[in-house]
């Protein structure tokens, strides 16, 4: 016993390397917590910064969700710290800028999460919200991360949700295919989207059938998120995927997971949605092979035209019309009223109302941000393969 | 077109909201790159930091791999630079300390892993080993996120790989069980550790046998990662697994993966090993159950007895005596020369030698560090399943 207390002194002593570099600042003896969520719900942010002039909370507390600056104050330790107001229930992410550090990251959280190149701390709010976009104790899937040969000759890496019993059973299951925004990649849903803990809990308290999802990598310049692919460093960063090789490809996505899981393979089993850039590939997508998926989502969607110089960005209204006379079980179009592309959304519904298609229409408070796109996955997940 | 190209320049503009932030700053417009490797693989690390009057490179550039503070400078605009001399390819890690702050990372670098509670960013340089660690244009396996009911009675998360073909095949595979140390968790070994990376590689070269890789969560206080069970906000440390329960349960998790994989359920394709605290639940599990695993590899390992009011580390020589007489076809031991574990290693040889039980000793330059961990892997992998 006494060997096993040396050696976990010993332990405590060493640690990891990034410990033992915080012990060697005499004032982490008192292991400071942030962020400390209240019993109230208000939350305490703290950052040691000793000899910083000024300190700025980046977050969406405020505001609609909107990254807002709010000043901290300096106590006598050189601890900084921001209380905020009692907050909603709510999956939360800050940082920090320090004396002109744009993004300075809570080195006492490890809860982060990344946003095309940057990480965000994060923390949640217990309640309903919150305690949906948390893992809870109820039967949960699994989430893997795999490579698919599918149509550019290169294999791409693909996130694959398939829910509680999947593995265990011999059971056939709808897909649901989920896509990403600009910058984005394979890891977008399934790290700042919350796609296990979502649909665990939706689909434990019966609310969403059971279903896979995939998250696609539709940033063709990439196969991977970075320092997953062969490609050496690079920063993701808005370089995208609108020149029409994603949604071309997209075919042989749906074929690779057909042939690898126990789908059912047939389009009243298939649904589509993305968010922003991830929206027009649905758009486009669920239109150029009409009988692939009877259920689309369009969330914040970047909805426009396309370069009509590729061939699948053509004849936008005479593909509507062949999509829309095999009438799709739902057609559900969600964007938050302060969001930039709200007038192209605007323009679009008008398209549709003009031509009578039949489509749900969602308007949400906020603007094009996470927030609102976990909500919309939220509610889309319990609309779609009932 | 016209439309397709004002979107593209809306998203320039607006981008995630970590980029406006960014974008906010002038200076950004310049886009910082930050780390660059030079042709001649010496790397220039760059923060931002215009009224910063110390910043310190914290990297293991040095002074075979354990973390060093190192000097930056600072340019005219207020950008601070570190030039590393010509560096051996290898996988390295670094972060900053700005005024007393005591953990900053880069913002320009979305390369970032975990170890324990601490967010470190990494880059690779590239070459024999740094190649290794970087995915390649090979066949990929998969890398999974499960959940598995075992003896506590609870779900843990565990991440398994599976070789590249597994999915398409019908053939059973060897598996490797792979532990962490403490406070990691079911996430070191994927990210920190490279194993998809390692193992494509060495499976693709013929190096290493195509084999199933199981990473337990080794530490049962909690049942996952961080943000990733219903356990609400805490923060990894030095908090334990080695009261003998971790051990308890392996048979249920050994199991739960024979049910639920194509493994071979026999013990010559059965390995285990582990780093620092894994180490010594490799060598605890692998004597306690000696019909279980044929290959044991104890990698920078705590070794030492336990505490014996608990059952399972009673009778360690003579536990070991069963083991030993039913010849494990390896048992591989290996530290740094540095390691703090370095005496107890020695401690343990003696007690083998003295018992004249046969192992391999594989003794590395440097400490208690994840670059050795690496390069352990690598080569025990190489010697299993032959």
């Amino acid at each position: 016993m006494k060997r096993a207390l040396t050696l976990i002194a010993a332990f405590m002593l060493l640690g990891s390397i990034a410990e033992i570099q915080a012990q060697q600042n005499l004032w982490q003896a008192e292991r400071l917590v942030s962020p400390e969520i209240h019993d109230d719900n208000s939350v305490t942010i703290r950052l040691y910064a000793p000899n910083a002039e000024k300190v700025t909370l980046i977050t969406d507390f405020t505001d609609n969700g909107n990254a807002m600056p709010l000043s901290m104050t300096r106590n006598d330790k050189g601890v900084w710290e921001y209380r905020s107001e009692v907050l909603p229930s709510e999956l939360y992410y800050y940082w920090f800028n320090v004396d002109g550090i744009d993004h300075v990251n809570d080195p006492a959280n490890s809860y982060v999460m990344r946003d095309v190149g940057s990480q965000m701390n994060y923390f949640i709010v217990p309640g309903e919200r919150g305690d949906l976009y948390a893992a809870q104790e109820v039967p949960h899937g699994t989430m893997s991360k795999v490579w698919a040969q599918v149509a550019d000759g290169r294999e791409r890496r693909m996130t694959i949700y398939t829910p509680a019993g999947y593995e265990e059973g011999k059971g056939r299951y709808p897909v649901l295919y989920l896509l990403h925004g600009m910058g984005g990649d394979e890891d977008a849903w399934s790290a700042t989207g919350r796609v296990a803990e979502i649909m665990d809990n939706l689909i434990a308290t019966g609310k969403a059938e059971p279903m896979i999802v995939v998250m696609t990598n539709g940033c063709t310049k990439h196969v991977a998120a970075p320092g997953l692919s062969h490609e050496g460093m690079w920063r993701p960063y808005m370089s995208g995927s609108m020149d029409g090789t994603f949604e071309a490809m997209f075919p042989s996505i749906v074929e690779w997971v057909d042939d690898h899981y126990r789908t059912i393979a047939k389009k009243h089993s298939r649904a589509i949605a993305g968010l922003s850039m991830g929206g027009f590939h649905s758009m486009q997508i669920s239109k150029e092979y009409p009988s692939m998926f009877d259920y689309v989502g369009l969330f914040s969607a970047a909805i426009f035209r396309g370069d009509e110089s590729v061939a699948i960005y053509n004849d936008l209204e005479a593909k509507l019309t062949r999509q829309f006379d095999k009438a799709p079980a739902l057609y559900w179009i969600a964007i938050g009223e302060e969001d930039f592309l709200y007038e192209d959304n605007v323009r679009y519904r008008g398209l549709l109302d003009k031509a009578g298609y039949d489509y749900i229409y969602r308007e949400s408070t906020g603007g094009h941000i996470w927030r609102n796109w976990r909500i919309y996955l939220a509610e889309y997940a319990q609309l779609i393969f009932k």
